[in-house]
């Protein structure tokens, strides 16, 4: 294998870009902007432009390079082929012919963010060690990501994963964001347990720290749960029992080895793993009732942390 | 590749055992009686002797079979070890290395017969020409499979495909045979058919013709819903929600390119399937609405097809 690769994940307002050893180093990282005017037509050229300064810069030929994994905010098929990413403009597109044209046919693979930042904690965050996880991204919505044998699961339409939008309430009249109601996401992402909070504080008469706050975010929740605000602790039972329950349906799909909690939400630590690991071993089937859950340790790179590793 | 390989099904009963072509064609199938008595420690001798008998009654040497794929009543873990194979009294056991012995060092690989099954129907039956199926085996109770790239997902606790087990109800009290109350096989099993229809008749007092029907099968129900009684189309209905519902889950997860029903209840035909599909589609993710369903095509002999092509 060739010495170094490169690793892109491509946001709706940055493009991180990732300089790794294949080895697994990460040598270097930083970020350009993503430009989406013109149906997002500038974007993999300026990925391909930043590539080819740094290497000058750096003086390492293209022979020294393994290739270019890359995370897509949309569907992607297991041909390289986006299908239709709205966030950045884009319809439908080889992501992988284009990008290998751009950059001297460097081999170039990618696959859908929330799957590729699963694979980066495989290889090298809370997942490390297991070849069978499943990422659940607890941020403004619900990601997920499904890795078996060490690879990624992209579905049939690119649906591989999208576990945000299991359908766990038949009576909910809010819509999610896919038009439907009753996600996952509506009730366990970091807007869905501040959602949930403004209903409960208003159906309810009970006195709570979260009467005080101006703004409520799931941080402010998970703080006044730690401190022993009641309301705030039946809020975080509550999203435990529902994301536990969801992850024991996944369990009687793929019964991975690890569940990984990731996302901004993660970041709540310990109080957030136990919980739902709590709820999840009530109803799981008794074969999986031991599947191990960890945190997240990524952060924000995990994405090209599993983009690099696509190439490798 | 040699010309020939055995695929075994290992029952509770029966063992089938079938014959095969490399190349795919079935040439002879049989079935010898499962000898449970000591903990099932006939059962494998049993089998490596009727193979040896029917490779020496045909004239073929050892060397011209490529393997043996077994298909089991149990949990398999990914290296062939079974772990409590209670149906077969067995404790835990690897089969693989076993089996082996007995035959010479031939190949042998082993899966969950509900795995297997699945594997048998993507290969040659409902689900030919897919890598990525979901099948659902519906029976006295609900099994299935998960194929991804035309493997088996076993699972790390060998609990893949265990979709009968999914909770489906909060409310109710009835236990399933694994303990748990609320799982899918409940309510659209054939037993759990039944039990819902008796349920209904009991607590509604409209009429049916099922209130003259002395033995309550999955089968009266089906043709009494396809004779246009009202109560069992209610029944049927109810059936293709709940299962609807449950497979959209599974859609967020592996987003199969089709699930393939099968199993005793699977004989009603296209309406179930049509059914099934009308729910699913209603709370299916929107990219995966499109997953094509399909009937199952093997009957009994999806376990030895599956078998054999764990060894091709």
């Amino acid at each position: 294998m060739r010495k170094y690769a490169f690793g892109i994940d491509i946001g709706g307002t940055t493009v991180k870009i990732g300089f790794f050893e294949t080895a697994g180093r990460l040598v270097k990282k930083w970020e350009i902007p993503t430009r989406k005017d013109n149906g997002g037509e500038m974007i993999l050229c300026d990925i391909a432009n930043a590539i080819s300064k740094e290497l000058k810069k750096q003086k390492i030929e293209l022979n020294n390079i393994e290739g270019i994994g890359m995370g897509i905010p949309g569907p992607v098929l297991e041909n390289g082929i986006v299908n239709k990413c709205v966030n950045l403009g884009w319809g439908v597109i080889n992501v992988q012919e284009e990008m290998s044209k751009l950059t001297g046919e460097l081999k170039v693979r990618c696959g859908n963010d929330a799957n590729v930042a699963a694979l980066g904690e495989m290889w090298k965050g809370g997942g490390k060690g297991h070849n069978n996880i499943v990422m659940v991204t607890l941020g403004t919505g619900v990601g997920g990501g499904v890795i078996i044998d060490g690879k990624i699961v992209p579905g049939a339409f690119g649906a591989g994963g999208e576990i945000g939008h299991i359908k766990v309430s038949k009576t909910e009249t809010a819509v999610c964001g896919c038009g439907k109601t009753g996600c996952l996401e509506q009730y366990v992402s970091a807007t869905g347990l501040v959602r949930m909070a403004q209903k409960y504080l208003n159906e309810n008469k009970k006195g709570s720290m979260l009467r005080n706050v101006k703004y409520l975010s799931a941080k402010t929740i998970f703080d006044a749960a730690k401190s022993g605000d009641e309301l705030s602790g039946d809020l975080i039972e509550k999203l435990g029992e529902t994301l536990g329950t969801a992850l024991s349906y996944i369990a009687c799909v793929v019964d991975p080895e690890i569940f990984v909690l990731g996302g901004g939400v993660s970041k709540a630590g310990d109080i957030l793993v136990n919980t739902v690991q709590k709820y999840y071993r009530e109803t799981a089937f008794h074969a999986s009732r031991d599947t191990a859950f960890a945190l997240a340790e990524l952060g924000n790179d995990a994405g090209i942390y599993g983009a690099v590793r696509l190439v490798l």
